[in-house]
């Protein structure tokens, strides 16, 4: 029986200062859940590393969800394979991703967790989070009709090495665009240029970003897909073309604030420039995965959409997997094998 | 000849603090200048008071165009009559509407000054300046195609007793929205509901104006159009319905800063809950004046549209006029009849 298996959850039992989860995250040992009519008992074989994940952490007025209560296990998005079905359209065995817990186990229900069935198709199942995932469709939908790309424009992207702006990067590239990434490190910055196609790269960590932009950009920046806020958006802005579009997909600088973060300093350039600012986030596109993924797809198979994958072998080494989004230390998808 | 004549000018002496022009401005005697080749001599009738003209006053690296140099004549929309041509398109007599100085005599070149010649229909001159001149294209513009205003949207405006902002409000209730507007007495709010058909209005000198929009908004803002900027905009994009949309007419707040401006604290909230934010001004809108007059025409000419005039008289009062955007003291649009 499954419900005498021990299930290891991470739970929220502090909130954390910065980004050490060290005393806030801990991994206990519980008796696995047993699924009610109409949920599902999934056993995790991938968890998806997302940087939003941080904001529920904190309690925020601000967030499109309430906080994590404290003594909550950590919601995610996970692979795995249904255990138990006590739904009718979904049959032990079954491979699906589902928002899940950082936990061997999960209990899903199929509309509340957004269950998705899987094909299978993929050799590597963390596929199933990258590029045919959410920060898939977010690249795509986040360049494509937000950003509303045009060829000739000038793209830029922070957090251009991480998963969703890697893949941003590439799509801007694919719509015509002249592609500029920013990263934090030179490795990162040669690694966008020589396997990702960027145009060119930006260590944001080398001098002035705003001057730096300037340079790479002579005639402004069209389109900024912004994953981190903050400061990095003020050098963008600065940057911004008349009538530029900046397509705000995370403010990672603002997830761990503690009180109210300030707004862009150069908040006034959108009236100067006439400037389109528009947020958007993942939850409201997995309707759209079927017409979205054939396209991802094909440019992966085409070679010409590539996602590193960083993997972390052993739900104990969460925490580990996690750090690395925040402190830089990863490029493309981060994900744990439970 | 007009040569000989004494011009009346107001010169920029020094840069203002906040919103005390006293010993900012300063109206000189001068001769008045001859027109060069391709230039118009222009009797000045009546003098626009806008309140992006503050924005030029100080030197500010992120405006639109470079600050007002010392010591020269504050340059702004004017009505006046060609006194002399040197434009093969233009003859003396011609009546223009055109970027001028606060002064007795402009110099205007057609292209540059934005040289229109007008119909001379209407009764009142100031209605150039008003419902048929960049205040109305901009609201007009900034409900229908920026906002883009639907049918049973909620729609919140800013300074919604100015010039701007009284007419955004009638349109949007022509087009089908329930409107709020913000200003700064009670008596302008009794106004904006009896003259003007707002749906609602708050004094949002009165208590926590965050909790009042709430009160007013119960859904939700679906689109608000701002004029203000700064804790105004704070508290309506708190209270901004999911895929909300913010129209940036202006930015009334930041217009008198020295240095930068945080951006809104809430700033999170593009994220949290899918805003566009989106800046627009009326030098964008000139060539489109023959579209869209005629539909301001009419609604005017039907009674849903209206714009007070608040008319000073004698360029020597018009620093008095100008200081009535700042300090709330007017309804609707103000101009000086020189």
């Amino acid at each position: 029986m499954v419900s005498e298996q021990v299930n290891r959850v991470w739970r929220l039992r502090a909130r954390p200062t910065g980004n050490d989860f060290g005393d806030a995250l801990r991994l206990e040992e519980e008796k696995t859940p047993s699924p009610q009519d109409g949920e599902l008992l999934v056993k995790n074989r991938i968890l998806s590393m997302d940087s939003g994940t941080r904001m529920y952490m904190t309690e925020r007025e601000d967030s499109y969800q309430p906080g994590t209560p404290l003594g909550d296990p950590i919601l995610g998005t996970v692979i795995g394979e249904v255990a138990q079905s006590r739904h009718p359209a979904y049959a032990e065995g079954d491979l699906v991703r589902c928002y899940g817990n950082w936990s061997d186990w999960s209990i899903a229900t199929p509309l509340a967790s957004y269950v998705a069935k899987l094909d299978g198709q993929e050799n590597d199942l963390a596929d199933y989070v990258g590029i045919l995932g959410a920060n898939g469709w977010t690249a795509y939908l986040g360049v494509v009709e937000y950003g509303a790309a045009r060829a000739g424009d000038t793209f830029l992207v922070s957090a251009a090495a991480g998963c969703t702006g890697s893949m941003a990067g590439q799509i801007a590239k694919l719509a015509g665009c002249r592609t500029i990434g920013l990263a934090g490190t030179d490795d990162k910055c040669a690694f966008l240029k020589s396997e990702l196609g960027f145009d060119a790269a930006i260590n944001y960590r080398k001098g002035d970003l705003a001057t730096q932009i300037a340079s790479a950009a002579p005639d402004g920046v069209n389109l900024y897909f912004d994953n981190v806020g903050g400061d990095v958006l003020d050098a963008a802005l600065t940057n911004m073309a008349d009538f530029g579009r900046v397509a705000v997909c995370g403010l990672l600088a603002n997830y761990s604030a503690e009180g109210p973060v300030p707004g862009p300093y150069k908040f006034d350039l959108v009236l100067m420039k006439r400037l389109t600012i528009q947020g958007f986030f993942s939850p409201d596109f997995y309707h759209r995965e079927p017409e979205i993924n054939p396209i991802l797809r094909q440019w992966r198979d085409d070679g010409v959409l590539k996602l590193p994958i960083e993997e972390t072998a052993g739900l104990e080494n969460t925490v580990n997997a996690y750090s690395k989004l925040f402190t830089g230390a990863n490029i493309g998808k981060v994900v744990v094998r439970v």
